[in-house]
């Protein structure tokens, strides 16, 4: 499968708030979000899997993938396009042996050793960072900064996306490492309009 | 796979502390415990993989299956001989569809309507209950109490397994009602010999 890294969001409910959640990610998704994650934190099996059988149809009607974060159980039973894992998740040998070949693989690195280790163990891209300083993951470590991004860039020869406090200031810096994307909470989902939030990023990636 | 479900033990750390949770394990498997079942909540799932693996371990040391609760994942992860599920989890049938055929599914019901709907789609057993009121699930239901499990077990034709404050003193009366074994997590875990403890409920079962 082709994937256009280029503009990936990772869902964040607490942003938004239920009410409004699906209409905000369906006007990120028509402003030009290319990549969709699901990620939901302390819910139950069966909400986890709900709410990633309603973003899976969602994301269909824009053809982009839909990739689960954490849960490759979510991933199979709702058929998504593939499993985003962390370092605190299933080793990456063994969700890409469960998840099997045609899946995307998505892996979380912040340095050279867990990139490559990725890379040597079956991920097809990588989720660099946090490039800055962020609030929308509570457990993430200290900032790589652009510097970090570039090294882990040209370690590898899968696509790599910046992750992490990355927004419209930033953008043209991000681009610079050669990365080939960027991945936003609430740059797009904090915002109000969701369409422009992400209709700006796209335009100022593809400049 | 012939499983005896007479005694079926239900891991939970936080009943025995860290330090002394595998050997407390250990001991009460040695006591006669025929079936465990590895429940976490609120790690992360490397945690429960790993905590899973160590306890497959130990389980085939003693003959005993290991099942998963929850996380069809971790189940698939680590080989476990099955999957335990609830209301809150996936859906019976698509945990059915992606856990195959052979190996053992579980499911959690307070009624003969869920215990019905779970023998039709795919359960193996079902866990019945909360038969009497427990601390040691924070979210069970109103108690269905012996009568309750009875007409469970007189309405399927799978094991039926009381659960929910079963002890040594209202054995015997859950024995009566029909049911091919006992679930428990306090009854064991939270006493200083699991073993001793292990040994009793299953010497009284036996009787």
């Amino acid at each position: 499968m082709a994937v256009d890294y280029s503009l990936y969001l990772i869902t964040d409910r607490h942003l938004v708030g239920n009410k409004d959640f699906y209409r905000s990610v369906i006007k990120a998704l028509e402003g030009g979000v290319t990549l969709l994650q699901v990620r939901e934190k302390n819910v139950s099996s069966r909400e986890f899997y709900e709410i990633s059988l309603k973003l899976k149809k969602i994301a269909r009607q824009y053809d982009v993938p839909l990739i689960i974060n954490d849960r490759l159980d979510i991933a199979l039973a709702v058929d998504a396009d593939g499993l985003h894992i962390g370092q605190d998740d299933l080793p990456v040998a063994t969700a890409r042996k469960l998840l099997g070949r045609e899946k995307i693989l998505g892996y979380s690195v912040s340095n050279e050793e867990e990139a490559l280790y990725g890379e040597r163990h079956g991920a097809d891209y990588l989720g660099a960072g946090p490039v800055y300083a962020t609030d929308s993951k509570k457990d993430a470590g200290r900032p790589i900064g652009t510097e970090g991004l570039k090294k882990i860039k040209q370690t590898v020869n899968i696509p790599v996306v910046g992750i992490g406090g990355i927004s419209a200031e930033n953008l043209a810096d991000v681009k610079r490492t050669g990365a080939d994307g960027i991945s936003v909470i609430s740059a797009i989902l904090s915002r109000d309009d969701t369409y422009r939030a992400a209709k700006e990023l796209i335009d100022l990636w593809n400049e």
